[in-house]
């Protein structure tokens, strides 16, 4: 027995989430699908984590475990996969490896742009908020999400019991023309926790939210916090591994 | 007889250009039918310049010359128009003001990223150069095309006997995780200007072309310059009018 560890990228916008389900085309079915075309028999992918339906990655990482060397992996795999989903490397990994529990750090980036018309062309990559909103109290809010919190006022219902999460970077650029990115990397994160973030900041800088990210936090209460954004800004960037 | 000035913006994936062509759905004959069913009229747009297929525009302009005032104009052309085009404003303009004889400054973005295999997300919007490229170099040649030039060495087949422009600003920004953007700003530009400038920046980037934009801008020779990439980095950022 061996373990292989996978880094690809995708477009997530034809695919219901990364996670496997009845009945649904997902990231994780495609990839095993190529895989068992492949290997001819059943191959389970342990994915870093899940993503959201609509979401895509830059670099996703999942390990599998097989009882042969495939050589040309990666090209035989693209060769296989839509091409909305594409191989960046394989590499045969420590039998120890795990591609959810050894990830020390993600980062997310969140598009949005501010304007009162739809912009069509970033429709296709960003959310659209309206230009009454506070740009620079959202910016500044940003530094309140820093450092170790339990984030149980920003994660979406969820069995995980620890919610304590540590970040490291929070801030929001501005791309110019109307368009924002939102970056943030931590050493986890919630279910839905970045879109929160996102919806309450939107909410602070709006004025529909009156107090603080700090205040959130500390009431350790899902509804103190915005709304859980659209999938369409969301895209995971990238996986640090020790 | 008055002039109306509207502001628009879209996402040119599903359309050949801007400009009318016999047969093909383009940007420019979706908007004037829309124009037609409110005006009961042929209605004739004169855009600032025309974007080629595939091209999209964060802001762009055309006029047009009506008999009536309707009311709220750009309400009414957003119910009719498909999602991929929407209407920023309109306004009555002077007789004398003309989309693109007074249109002073344009800004185009040309996004592409570096990477030896696709990442789907940014094939969305972005052109993929190989790793082996000298981004540093790229980015200092973009200084050589700030200033007055003829730029005959970086025109397709046009009709315009006049090629000198002036580029105001000509940079390429780092996005990060491997994406860049080009980003210029001119009094005017040729046909397939941007592109070609970016495809020769590509190319002496990549030691492909061994001169810089100088030498090739003294040359007033196309074939010096390197490929017409494709649309699919171009976007119109904005026009400016005096």
């Amino acid at each position: 027995m061996m373990r292989v560890k996978l880094t690809f990228s995708f477009d997530g916008s034809n695919y219901f989430g990364s996670q496997k389900q009845l009945n649904k085309i997902t990231i994780q079915s495609v990839l095993e699908n190529a895989l068992k075309s492949i290997y001819k028999t059943d191959v389970s992918l342990v994915f870093s984590g899940r993503t959201d339906s609509g979401v895509s990655a830059i670099c996703q990482v999942a390990h599998f475990d097989c009882e042969k060397i495939i050589g040309k992996l990666t090209g035989r795999l693209n060769s296989v996969l839509p091409k909305d989903i594409r191989i960046i490397s394989d590499e045969v990994v420590d039998d120890n490896f795990h591609a959810r529990f050894n990830a020390k750090q993600k980062t997310y980036q969140y598009n949005f742009y501010i304007s009162n018309t739809p912009i069509p062309y970033y429709d296709r990559f960003a959310l659209r908020i309206n230009e009454n909103v506070n740009i620079d109290k959202m910016m500044m809010e940003c530094n309140s999400f820093l450092g170790e919190h339990d984030f149980t006022s920003f994660s979406g219902k969820t069995e995980v019991e620890n919610k304590v999460r540590n970040i490291s970077q929070c801030g929001i650029n501005n791309c110019g023309y109307g368009l924002y990115s939102f970056m943030v990397t931590g050493n986890g994160f919630l279910y839905n926790m970045v879109r929160i973030m996102v919806g309450t900041l939107i909410d602070i800088g709006g004025g529909i939210i009156k107090y603080g990210v700090k205040d959130i936090l500390n009431s350790l209460d899902r509804t103190r916090a915005g709304k859980t954004v659209s999938a369409v800004g969301l895209v995971l960037l990238g996986i640090k591994y020790e």
